[in-house]
């Protein structure tokens, strides 16, 4: 990490990329209020920190050897910033501000009139963001998977579906890329570009979403420790998108017999991530339980973890839902869900004054 | 399962409580509000059940193979209680009542003056019933094992402090019993027996602490399954004493690398427990964490899960303890954190009425 | 599954398919020795089988509702076919057939004399096939990510390596595919695509990587059941591609406190997955382990319990290696444990007769 | 710890232990071929070792912090023992010495006819330890316990059952102790004493058990890490006992959905734990599989991994056993998987010389 004095000047950060590229990393420039951190992608043990701390504007050249450091909490102090979650904003909606944000819609887009009934149903509940998945990772091939396996011409009818609800109803729209090829198409569609769980671990796809520009949403794989999801999310933070929204979805059950839910929600995590990155955090209870009864506990219970909000599968009739009906909420249950973590937020918040 | 008649005579009971122990089995008698109800406590495929339902004051006689039916909620509907947990009284205080309980002490009793001092800072900060390990289980041999390592003696000493801490501050008081040795002398000093996460699998620990006739609250092995928590504390219940209180203390975590948290606290098994049987759980943010940094959200997090309470390690000076100094608070921070939770529970209760 | 009558002819056949395709559904027609059978990709339920019992030709029409069912023992025995897993030939070289196949060279391909050092190394050890990664999967971005990192240029030239390794010292050679945009060039070099443990749930990337008529070979996931490890290849024969080669590489390890090897090595997923499928399975005792000093012991008893060859990484000298040198043995030591196993592989063939 | 000059004399010894015990400490008296080593039990933190340095016929005294040392290699490194598993004597059969030892018998003893009819079947099939349960742990209450469970009379017979069936058949005898009371009980009747994986972590046990100086078998908990299995082995060690057979018997398995194998054998931790201890480990496939179709094979797996011998449930007629009927093998079949194993233990004892 090469630390710039307070005066450094454009052509001086210039030249110190320009050495980095030379040693085969690649440089992430940040500008703070105070001073100038350029961020080294790559393996830092190629680097001669002593040649770099006496080029001109440089103040400090230090190697930092931990697999995340350009979300890490120690960069962002570097920079002078506070202490609190960086604010991604997407359209007029900010992801971890001050209040908590939630993101509802189906499982997946089944046709546009269901769309468009849920879609109303989540912003009368108090919604911020409409979700629906149109390339569905299934674990059996024999199962639905999503409008989008149709072809590029159903995918893209789905997706504008998708941005058509969202204009309608005044909401940002995500949804889930499933693979490299998606990327293109569906940031054509999309505010939020979600990487779900089962791709966590596929670099090429977060390097690739992360180029658009836009928003990330990346959920922690099921068998992944939180080490190794902050070191996927610098995969995006590595092309220079820092716009990266984690979540947190359940991990793999222990113990033996019957699971009573299908994951287990470590809402510890959501404290233990906030100390190791300036990163928002959500957590989506509907995956992570796969069960109707327990969202709303569960819900109240990320948002009294700390989380900076909550993405709720919901459905005006979970019962004929062709995936996951089994976890979705009705539109009335979401607007119980979302006025009550809204209460423990505001109480909470004014605990901590 | 023997559902009896509504006007059913004790003799009509005895008569089938002596018929059943013809068959090996042992009878668990739960007079409701309604009804009678006679569980069997054995292999059920021994009893010839269209012998019993034909018996003077038998309504109805019916096979239950779950390894979980005397602690079921199907046990306590069929006597006509409520869809509420069982109120367990420990003196003045009630476990699974209207209000969240919190337990707090030191991880180890260390000296009468440091559990005194203790005593008096969780009371104050409000906690209602004050812990004190005197036989501390250990991963190591060659680590404190708390002071009745050191002989009857020196057990019964601190075994004493703790009982006099708690009459002096007005609290009843827990300690955790390891061996089934260890029973008898605990159940003379203390209000509720505990028993360990560990010692979850030993069985005739369960049944030895059961038969004091106390409140013995268990606490689920990390390794274990839902099914088999319950399974477990059914063995207290065979007993006939259905004073048991849950404890979810965190699971085994899952993932490479370093572990952020000691344990992984799975809070969505307090709403899924509580759907399943009427005993009273409670959340230990303490052990699951291992952080006391993480201590203030999990604890908010547990009570807005639903938990019944919490059992929280506290200490006035965390550093200087002998034993998980790491994952204690102090008072103060523990009457934050019991105004957090209060003030939670509050809101959610007037959410749900 | 649509079962064909013994001397149903092409046409009738074709019709099937056309009927198939009429509700939504892919045919998978395979010509076993006895009978032809038509297994459906996709929902079943779907399907009208009595409308399908009584078309030309058709023998028996049934519904077959697990995850996993091309790439199943059933579908086999149906098509009149031993019970021995299927042989897969690449070159000269059988996988599945009656000896035990050793796939061996660097983690990551460093350079053309490395690679050509180590190809000669294993070849003179006794190997068959000669991997050696050039696209590398690691957690962290700022690790080495092999040589295909560099660009399509750098890629295509260490592929060619690849490639000219295999001719010279005549072994057949794998690679890994990280993403869907390498498949068609790493198609173009190698004889076996290899799909590594993280991109297991990479749906997209198993149709695309199964499209090219090559052998695949997955790997298992360390987060996934054996169920789920089935229904991802089941991606793969949906593609009418059956040459895949499953390879048990170790799942997350359970336990607290440090972990002694990388992963768990589920040996007993051997003979398990063979009970289900006709699909030959490796196991690669070097990334399970991440020990050198366990290899030996660790490929002896993968063949000892049952596995149709071994995926083990060589080095010449492990300590200058970029990736993974610690478990990595030299060409000298791989000798022993091909020699081991194979001793122990005739024993136990001899032993079964 | 504390090494002894070579020639220091038994007085010299006797001082040093009189000064830990000073401290609070115990001391672990072990005299080697050229040395005498005293090993410390509790924490070595309270031990001024410049202070032992100098007393007489110490040659050297330092602190070792491991939670697991007495049974540590490097302990027998300093005594100058062979790097080879301590020989524990049972009768005339040797464990961890040449020959790989075969346990077997049945899950729970039933009746005397059935204990010495399988007792016989495994004696012809080779086996050199006969096992049987009589106090079963089990997860459901309402499950046969063994006969044990019936008082203290049904269990004296069927331990006296054990030790005549031994007698007759010229085996020597282990059975599991499941509570503390049962110790002293089950030590009069039989050779060994087998504390299962449920109980590995219940410490009063494990010191009770090994004060009786019989050797202690125990099985790794199937949530406990290797470091946490072998602390725990040190409690034996601590009172003097170093007889201590370990036992792999599988952990929780990994993974969403159906469980194809009861447990996951780990069978990597044999030669892991090798590393470490000078303990003899042995495998246990019948409880980590749960399947009598996997025994063979994972019998053959666990021997090539370097087992120094196997633990195998058996019964001449698995189908009507009261107890884990689906996990049992025959005679018959035992005779055919210990002919594979000394078969492979011999090619393997050739290939390292």
């Amino acid at each position: 990490m090469i630390i710039m004095k307070a005066g450094a000047t454009d052509a001086e950060v210039a030249n110190v990329v320009e050495e980095i590229k030379k040693y085969g990393l690649r440089a992430d420039v940040s500008r703070g209020e105070f001073r100038t951190v350029i961020g080294l992608v790559g393996d830092e043990r190629k680097i001669p920190f002593s040649h770099f701390a006496v080029l001109p504007g440089v103040k400090e050249a230090m190697m930092v050897e931990t697999p995340y450091k350009l979300i890490s909490k120690e960069y962002s102090k570097l920079l002078g910033e506070e202490d609190e979650p960086r604010v991604i904003k997407v359209g007029n909606i900010s992801i971890g501000g001050d209040e908590p944000v939630f993101i509802a819609g189906p499982c997946a887009v089944e046709s546009r009139q269901q769309l468009f009934r849920i879609a109303e149903g989540v912003k009368k509940a108090g919604a911020h963001i409409l979700r629906g998945g149109v390339f569905k990772p299934r674990s059996s091939v024999h199962s639905f998977q999503g409008l989008g396996a149709g072809g590029p011409e159903e995918a893209e009818e789905a997706l504008s579906w998708l941005r058509e609800a969202g204009q309608q109803f005044e909401m940002p729209v995500i949804t889930e890329i499933r693979g490299e090829t998606q990327v293109d198409l569906v940031a054509d569609y999309v505010d939020i570009l979600q990487i779900g769980a089962r791709n966590m671990y596929d670099q090429d796809l977060l390097t690739r979403a992360a180029r658009k520009n836009k928003p990330v949403m990346l959920k922690r794989h099921f068998g992944a420790g939180i080490e190794e999801f902050l070191s996927f999310a610098e995969y995006i933070a590595a092309e220079g998108n820092k716009d990266i929204i984690l979540c947190e979805r359940g991990i793999i059950p222990i113990g033996k017999g019957k699971s009573y839910t299908r994951y287990t929600l470590d809402l510890a995590a959501v404290p233990a991530i906030q100390k190791e990155t300036y990163l928002p955090i959500l957590a989506d209870p509907s995956h992570a339980t796969g069960r109707r009864d327990l969202i709303f506990n569960m819900s109240c219970a990320s948002i009294a973890a700390g989380a900076s909000g909550l993405m709720i599968e919901t459905h005006y009739n979970p019962a004929e839902a062709m995936v996951d009906g089994q976890q979705m909420i009705t539109p009335d249950e979401l607007k119980e869900v979302i006025q009550a973590c809204q209460s423990i937020h505001r109480l909470l918040v004014k605990k901590q004054k």
